[in-house]
């Protein structure tokens, strides 16, 4: 993710990749790692607070698991920078002193377990929907490698439902499984289905059914450059916000 | 059923409506009763055999319910006429001797329990796609009306593909719902996903997955229109056929 | 649509069917007219100042057509009744002189052109996605009778995303048509095809791609059904309001 | 396509990678060139004779460019291997004189320009469902990077579809487009429409409507794994085949 991330900041007009942070020493410059274009010449830092007195940059990304990721994000606000993160990694303690931190600063700082703007969108519209359309199925649909069903996104849209929904169960009150397991897996009498088959990657639509009508809110993610467009619009969005966001949801 | 194939026959071209048969007194003509424009000028009798000494007709439609059906399409086959059936309602034994009366007298018949061309074309092209694509899954998608889950459909289609597919299991050895029934139902290893809500009418998708691709059959059926282009078929090729044949799977 | 707005509002618990106006004579009550069931005994008025007086209703639903509807609309707000206004046909003169009545009498009304809840939601979600994704097609399925192309709805709902969407070209600079009309309609850059089969009925997809994404929203109509919710839900909204309402994308 | 086609052959059951043929020195094996896991210990030869002479293989994949396949392909059925071959650049002539030499030989041949199957499938299907359902259009959605509206596969498709649909323009006879081009391509009355937008990788929609009903063949190409299968499916069929044949819809 790094990689891509070091990517999509070199292509976007409006921004500057000035250095780069790796704990490890690969070498004085993205270039000399081999690893990118020659034209790729961000000097590579092992250090955060040098990075900053030599490059003053305005922003980090850290896409990274989520191990020093806390230490991080509070290094970069007491140095001025402001995060943007992608981890689910933080204790809510922790969030709650970078919130604070954040705030003492007057400094943005952005953290989402979820990048993909498409993904966000369709639980924030599923939500306002089920208002009017309160009979709602999801199916999501991944590779048959991954272990758990439902995926999380498809348990978290449901949560979001559910906070305007009033729980009530779907489908005819006699209704009947000929086969065990048809009608799904039950949320507050919603119903979730878990597809998964070779070729699919990571896909996802929420049904609500009215008298006469349909409307599906689907979402495909096909690889993860989905994510990096999300990056960018948070660098973009944190130069100008004064306080910590968790979630983008919330500023979207 | 019976009005929408009266209207059926009058609208097409190449096809006449020579007499209507219905076995309660209910006008001279069909404009006679009041349910049909004055153009509607057919005969109605209450009796096949001077219905066919009068009229002459090629084909006989029957759509209505299996109760009294055998007895009609038995009359029909020694008057003559080719029968045209639309139920579920026949024994093996009346399906035998229904098939060497057609077969002695040299008349086509047509026997059908599902008149949609497109949904006959959708189970065809499943059992076809199984053999190339054995990784499959079913969504089936009715009004939150239907008592039963899975459709006769779905169940009917995952039966044809079984006939080419080798049974296994889908999805990882070690996948685990953290909601019951996510996963759907089981058919020899491949997944029924039954969908309800208000506002779907019948529609099913049958999703075959391989590597890097994805191929998806569906049909949609809004409302009983769908049997009429199946009704209108079956006229035109019963007339050109000298034996009987059940389901139209075998003659599309 | 009159005849459905009776169902409607008689199965809706919380509300009462009080009374119906039909300008020319036809019966005593709806039963009367024998084209609804025996239950149905809600009186028949040709005038709305008694049916007002003796009936005292809430909201005043008119769907037909855009005739005298102008006339209706401000005969029920100076006798003190609700608007729920279902047409396209006013001047904006006409609207500006019901919007000060309403607002003067304190009064609730709602006027809309379309009330199917899903559509609405529909547009109302494409705009805001558009501000993220700005990369849009439309494809828009009709009915093989319809005669103009695109839809009324799609051209909608491509004004709305433009009042938040740069305008640009969408595609590779360099594209070309092998064969002319592929591409669509040009729409500020968006793209718009329309699709015209037998079967359909009335459909509509807003594709957004991103970066390894794709985020579609897609209202299918199957009947008239689908614009009956909307109306019983204005009725529900009418009465709290105390000002006129163009549009239920301005209350939803 | 090379390097994809390695990995299938290596991870595939009941096949085994016996040498590799490469025109430059690479290495002595696949291991050796430093882009393969170390178990790949298959040798690589720089000339086919040799090679054939040394490991006697049943079958030659090549799925590299146009440009030396044919001298290639006739070598390999001069010296009794039977070739799988992934490209559309043989002349008329040369087609012919290697039908007559894999026929002579009595050695399986198999020439394919797309080893998607399950796009041959979409095409196979929408061919014989046009036979019933004469009302199509096509839907195809790629990239916004791709030069061409329409694709080739929906060239293809609407070609295969003409063989048996009788020519007949679709839609209301007084149809008009308010914005030019919303209707589509015109081939044979049918109808093609192009979606360019970033995040789609190539899709592809065959919609066939009928009264009250929809069948929709669709086939989504996520990545080139898609092409793989169909190699591993040639490579399976080539060894009990004594003919050539040119394209996987004539053998599935």
């Amino acid at each position: 993710m790094g990689t891509e991330a070091v990517h999509t900041v070199m292509k976007k007009e409006g921004m500057e990749l000035v250095a780069v942070l790796d704990y490890k020493q690969i070498g004085a410059t993205l270039a000399d790692t081999g690893l990118f274009p020659t034209s790729y010449t961000a000097p590579i830092y092992t250090e955060m607070a040098q990075l900053v007195a030599d490059t003053k940059p305005d922003v980090l990304v850290d896409l990274t698991n989520p191990h020093a990721v806390y230490a991080h994000t509070k290094e970069a606000l007491q140095l001025g920078v402001r995060p943007v993160i992608g981890t689910t990694g933080f204790t809510d303690e922790q969030l709650a002193e970078l919130t604070q931190l954040a705030a003492d600063k007057e400094l943005g700082a952005i953290i989402a377990p979820n990048f993909a703007i498409g993904a966000i969108l369709m639980m924030k519209f599923a939500k306002e929907a089920a208002k009017y359309l309160p009979d709602v199925e999801i199916i999501e649909m991944h590779h048959d490698q991954k272990l758990d069903a439902p995926s999380g996104t498809a348990v978290k849209t449901a949560q979001m439902i559910s906070e305007v929904r009033q729980a009530k169960q779907q489908g005819h009150p006699d209704e009947k499984e000929t086969l065990a397991g048809a009608r799904g897996a039950d949320f507050d009498g919603m119903r979730i289905h878990s597809v998964r088959l070779p070729g699919l990657v990571a896909h996802q639509e929420v049904l609500f059914g009215g008298e006469g009508q349909l409307l599906t809110i689907r979402h495909d993610s096909m690889n993860r450059g989905s994510f990096m467009s999300g990056v960018a619009f948070c660098i973009e969005e944190v130069v100008s916000m004064k306080t910590l966001v968790y979630g983008l949801e919330n500023i979207i």
